[in-house]
């Protein structure tokens, strides 16, 4: 059953991106799950907070453990989240005498915040380089056809000529400013999140900070305290993706604009009409319009979740998982559209 | 793959509704389409505008159409919507002589609109009846613990003693409100969508009305002129599930600030915590603020999608399909949560 | 000093409606408490709450009162509402013995909601009366148009011919169905709040509804039990302010697409432009864009109100007043630019 | 009239902020447009576009010129904007033969986006430095009572016992990054918008680029290409005013659940309440939530914003004024209430 697009046999074909999403399947949430207990595992034993033995016999045991879905699902109900449930078939698959040292000293957030974590660096790298593409896209665009002439519109009345560089650098000026801007918050956003019960780490005594670190360096993320109640740099990595598709959302209204009269542009590829064979549609222009403006929605929602209470809020929690992953699959879909698009363009200007 | 929680295999135990969902399966969309062309053919055959012969032969073909999901998804790639390449499986299943009277006079968005509003209307059942239990498991309540005491809590701070029926009659009197609202809204919202290309049926003459009727009636929606471009009845709509959720969300709110001190509610079955076990987390009311805060962000990109240029605007149209049927789902979610929680109640009042 | 353009000398020309603002100013809100405040004292002494001898000095005391503005603002600082020092003053006003009577048994939301729907009620037969003129003009366009040709245009592209009057039914239909709703929706918007500390009226004994019955008679409200956490009503108000301004910011796009040409449609008046005294910009059907999208941003903000924990929530109101009073406005501005923007129609179609 | 609190004479008491206000006013905004325009005739002097002695009338005239507001008020409700009314009264000013000299080569978007931009840098100063006032307050507050001993609450439920400087610490950690991400926003930001009819200052041939250098340094901004349709450092900056009131709205609800209970806190200066004069609102930990919401729910609109079209979009610009200056007020608000309210703190923690 598919009640997002995103996740949609059909409309996914449009609106999603294959790539983005394996990141947000169950599977893939699991095994980052399963690799942050068994990093922690192999840290609380190199600084002496569980035996070595302990470790082993948890590393080995996840090697091959399949959780029960069912029963995850179960717990998921019950609980708000698949940790407990996911911890206590562990400690069942590790046994005596070492279960119990299965996720000691973390708590829920730590496994699915950082989980979320691990998933988002393979997302900026493939965003990142979609990004690329575009910005190669508009500028072989220019290439092609920057020198020739276009009537400047000034609030959607015909102003004055200009060339085509001048509108393909309205473009791909901004595009550029969000590579800047990415590795600006990539360094704040791509870090570790390991507090324990509250943020306190109580059970690790002086060994917290050495094993968040360890615990950071295995998974291949930064060191940094826990952020379990502060929520920004979450927020601010949403504001990226918002302004990312707006700035493509331009792009596509500007393609379906001169695609209206059919003289400042020659697009291959359109779409097709049930009703009027003829019609070249500009689906994908439209497309990044409705992304562009899904993500501004979206974005609103992200901020609300910094109202974020006390150590730790269930339900402001909840809210970013309704919405982070959609925006994340919206951005690399308006990627996806805009390079296909910057594509189809055969001609540009006169 | 599943990028929204409300088609996530764990997640939705929470925070999805399987009955909403399943009107939004592929499988149900594709029926609703079927439906509307098979009706379409009855309709224009009764009315003259094709052969009863090629009517009989479309709904023979119908009975046994299976579409190759594949190709509408390479369809939905191109042209933004499944209905051309749907259309052209059907015609090729019909075949000479009559393939080329399906979808007669008709378009892509009579097709996708109708089919929504054939499954709104089961969902407007079903939600309807949600909404009914949980009134009655509110006055439930009340009958049990509505004269016990309170203390009244204005601005976050202790007032006056109240009672605890003052408190149940703001849960349910919204809810109420909302049965009254939902009412004066369906004749509006549940109405057939048939215009052709570009809302003029221009292909029926002057049977364009009696086909549109007859159409209607057979699909068991009202009849109403072409609205390809007036979407207020959806994002009034959309309105209706957010004050709705809202609502519920206050619901939430309380019993989660009555949940913290222990001694105003007892609840059972809270969530338990991977590292406190002792812990009884009020998982469902927090998940209902979750749900309200989503609905209410959501339901600003409803409003963007009015502003709906021309006679079809796909970028606003494609904004429509990314956002509705989540707000639907949500608004499900929350009421059998919301019923659920209040069933979890074995306290109120001291 | 003005932050919004409605409040704004210059920007409100444009963007702003005067008559709607003057309800929102800081004297029409101290008129409507002070009616309040009136009024409920001669509802309290025709059911023997208080004496009349001190309703007749109450009535008198604030016939001539006027506030020490100041004081109020300092107040508001402190209290989170004006009502508290206002009655401080009101008291001080009427003096001993009868000063204690004043706002007896009430509550500062009694007051400013009350004052809210004492001006909401003004400001529904304004905007009524703009939308009636709007739904006036655009019948009077296609009285004088309606069958003139145009080009249909589907996902902004030339799709088949189609008649003046089918773009302007487009228009005019949800305005029509906009104003259904308001007779839905009002009855249950324009009623009293009267509650007391925490919605109980505790004061009154079993006073409470008469009173409220005789204050909310004396007011032009209608009855109706406190609805001081219950926000539906002005959250659905502003929903329909929303779909309100969402119609007309698609006839403003329609006309700013049709201008660009210039050969669908003849406009006069169109603003100039500093660099090309040429120009004849599209201004108010831009406007009605922007204020479409400010309306459908400001939405959510209400919706999210409705999380309006326990007896009061000072923040969930708060946010209120911070957003209902600018979607008024909008929605006021907008139907005058679209009244007059259908005025500046010199020619439609073909 | 005011229909923002952010203008209204009693509630900016609370929820605006003077200084902030300051440079939002119709003055401020003439006071800049006038040093563009005296810029711009010297750097266009400086490079040999005009004469040193239309430069010299133009300063001249500029140093007493005293705009007709009535006539700007309705250029604005016809033009849109008020540049094309105000150079038509300083040509006049300035008189033969240098009057048209004015505002040469400039358009209405080169004087309104630079005109922010000045007043922004000031702005950015002024919430720099009371983000600065608060962050210090936090450590005063954790210097006091960091070491005392608080319950930690997760999900609303109380989880393991904390220190006092746990949660100062996330309300702290987040204004630090805020602290980053401004100095690395702001070198993006304060720039100069020049270009003309159409942004590519046609009437400056081969001087465009120095004049607009020269421009930038005489009003203390960077040098930056025209960036009229390209709206992401807007976009981006109201996402960080958001991100900054959502950190505040954080602190605020934490405050407002402590003191529910009143062993937590002790808070002085709570409001007080026209019914029960007993009680300590936290009227100011309130509005920290209403203005985080507030902010959360304008940056949607400012990022529907970035789908600018072609050249300039009267829609989307006229959209965003109605949007950033309050999301600004809001901002420095919420600042000024958390060191207040940091300030009531008379004791934390057990």
């Amino acid at each position: 059953m598919t009640v997002s697009p995103f996740d949609h046999p059909l409309l996914s074909a449009l609106l999603g991106d294959e790539e983005a999403s394996r990141h947000f399947s169950v599977e893939a949430e699991i095994e980052a799950a399963l690799a942050f207990e068994c990093a922690l595992a192999e840290a609380e034993a190199e600084n002496g907070i569980i035996a070595r033995d302990a470790a082993a016999a948890i590393v080995t045991a996840l090697a091959s453990f399949r959780p029960d879905t069912a029963l995850l699902r179960a717990g998921v109900a019950k609980d708000g989240v698949m940790v407990p449930e996911l911890v206590r078939q562990i400690r069942a698959a590790v046994g005596e005498p070492h279960g119990d040292k299965v996720h000691f000293g973390a708590t829920s957030q730590d496994v699915i915040d950082t989980s979320l974590m691990l998933r988002l660096k393979a997302i900026v790298e493939h965003i990142g380089l979609l990004l690329t593409e575009t910005v190669l896209r508009l500028t072989s665009l220019e290439e092609r056809f920057g020198g020739r002439a276009l009537t400047g519109m000034t609030r959607m009345q015909p102003a004055i000529p200009i060339q085509v560089t001048d509108r393909i650098t309205a473009w791909r000026g901004p595009l550029q400013r969000h590579q800047e801007r990415l590795s600006d918050q990539a360094r704040r956003l791509l870090v570790v999140q390991f507090g324990g019960a509250a943020g306190t780490l109580e059970r690790l005594g002086d060994k917290g900070p050495p094993v968040r670190a360890a615990l950071a360096a295995k998974l291949g993320l930064a060191d940094a305290p826990q952020w379990q109640s502060q929520r920004d740099t979450l927020a601010d990595f949403a504001g990226w993706l918002s302004l990312l598709t707006g700035s493509l959302g331009k792009f596509g209204q500007d393609i379906a604009l001169m695609a209206q009269g059919g003289t400042d542009i020659a697009l291959s590829g359109g779409g097709s009409s049930s009703a009027m064979p003829h019609k070249q549609n500009p689906v994908k222009a439209e497309a990044l319009v409705a992304l562009a403006r899904f993500n501004a929605t979206q974005l609103s929602g992200m901020h609300q979740a910094l109202v974020h209470e006390q150590e730790r809020s269930g339900a402001a929690w909840t809210l970013e998982w309704l919405l982070l992953p959609q925006m994340v699959v919206a951005t690399a879909a308006s990627l996806r559209l805009a390079a296909e698009l910057a594509g189809q363009i055969e001609s540009l200007g006169h």
